[in-house]
């Protein structure tokens, strides 16, 4: 069985409950070998609070200024944001390092990472700086019935234009086909989206289709079977679903709108275009519902499953 | 029984067959006197075409440069398009002269719009400027499961900024919550969506929430029940839907992602801020199947059964 590394997240939300939940639930240990990354006192804090047990593989670096016994479930505490990424940390050298296939984690805290310092929004930027492949990173949303990737993630809308160049739309496109040949065992349909209403009506509406196009054509040219650009208001109709396997979508809220609409619950979040294999569970720090047993760890043991497939 | 006014559309897209259909079904004759607003010969030729009965009530205009005989199924017209207009027109004076209790629209094609010169990109701006109120409507997409209205609509996404004034947001949300309240019977729980992702998590992700904000304080101000600004990716969740019965979106996807994703064959449009009801079908003109039998009109008999609620 190969060990995967599960880091914990932001200690004040729900990820240290949701780590133990998955290490303990037989669907995740019939595939995997789960060792949590984290502080072994603060899970054994959570577990007594929640009467779960504490798993015997746990990876605690040591993080200075953290200390678990300080942790207040639910509050925005800088210490959270620092320990949070050092555990991130400890999970990308040992996959790099060959000791973990592959890696999942649990939700961080803007705002904590924010108090923390740490110039990053989020996971995906994260990785890829640790990785050295800052830029070359893209964000897939994936469940079996819907799948997207975005082109452009954690940036103001009117900014996007800007990032919508041929190249990286052609880059993003080409990661998303290869992830979903392997997660589909075929060559996927995949629909590109455009960016304004009625994919600019013909100009009509705004012209940054312009740099869609030729992306498409680039796909069609490497061989891939791909569609539009689309218009986007009607590109996620029952109909549409059942014609494509993967949405290329523009902007944050392009994809993730009808994507956490229609596959909340089983929603996995992949990082495409690292050197190594990471999932994430599809929702936040849920700060107000941490530590009291609430937390449902459906999508943690999704993101683990698919990491496996891909690893 | 009141009298409807239902316009046939375009003439070579669906429209036609979709408006004989709708006259013939009891659950349209149960609840109003349906009238097709349209060309009595172009309308028996689309009923011989497909064994379909002509209904007895028609108003018939006559159109400048109108053959009915040489329409063409599924193909852009200039003569279509303008003659879409004129039976527009027709009814929209049936309706404020009070021959009409409401008005229920085919769709019209923007193509052949333009082609006739037409300056208008659709009927919902066609009739704000015919009935006066330029600038002073809005449009909601509704079915009895999901609502959204839209500040914003045919415009590329880079302009909408420039559209998002509190005063504006505050007028739709009003609109939007006295339609509500007239359709459900109730104060409506509204939700507005913030513009950027995460709603601009505050201001990281641009600041056009700034304009947001005010409106929402105004709208509780003036006594209605809202929540915002929302984090749009999160907004039409299962957990999210249930807590609302309308969304206030800030541009055309934003709202018409999730309608057509999760309502699409039950939608109504409707446009709210004319001195008239009108609504209208949730589809396009649908060349690729008008006149061929295949489309059906559930989507029409909802708008009408909506447009005799509303009216």
């Amino acid at each position: 069985m190969r060990p995967i590394a599960i880091t914990i997240g932001d200690a004040a939300g729900v990820g240290p409950e949701l780590a133990l939940r998955a290490c303990a639930d037989p669907a995740v240990r019939e595939l995997c070998r789960p060792v949590l990354i984290g502080s072994r006192a603060l899970l054994t804090r959570v577990a007594d609070r929640l009467g779960l047990g504490v798993p015997a593989e746990i990876e605690d670096p040591s993080v200075a200024g953290f200390d678990p016994a300080a942790v207040e479930p639910g509050r925005i505490q800088a210490a959270c944001g620092a320990a949070g990424v050092a555990w991130v940390d400890a999970a990308i050298a040992g996959c790099r390092a060959g000791r973990y296939a592959a890696m999942v984690t649990c939700p961080l805290n803007k705002a904590a990472l924010h108090a923390a310092g740490v110039p990053f929004p989020g996971h995906t930027e994260l990785l890829a700086d640790r990785c050295g492949v800052a830029g070359g990173e893209a964000m897939m949303l994936y469940s079996d019935t819907l799948a997207v990737a975005l082109v452009t993630v954690h940036q103001s809308l009117v900014s996007v234009p800007a990032s919508l160049d041929p190249a990286r739309i052609t880059r993003i496109g080409v990661q998303f086909a290869e992830a979903l040949t392997r997660l589909r065992g075929r060559r996927p349909r995949l629909a590109v989206l455009g960016f304004n209403p009625h994919a600019g009506e013909g100009g009509l509406f705004g012209d940054e289709e312009r740099a869609i196009v030729p992306a498409i054509a680039e796909l069609l040219q490497l061989g891939w079977n791909v569609d539009g650009p689309l218009p986007p208001d009607t590109a996620f109709t029952a109909a549409r679903r059942a014609q494509y396997d993967g949405w290329l979508c523009m902007y944050h809220d392009q994809g993730l709108i009808p994507f956490k609409a229609l596959a909340f619950d089983e929603g996995v979040n992949v990082t495409l275009g690292l050197p190594i294999v990471r999932t994430s569970v599809d929702h936040g720090t849920a700060f107000d519902i941490a530590w009291q047993g609430r937390a449902t760890h459906t999508s943690l043991v999704s993101a683990i499953a698919l990491a496996m497939r891909l690893a």
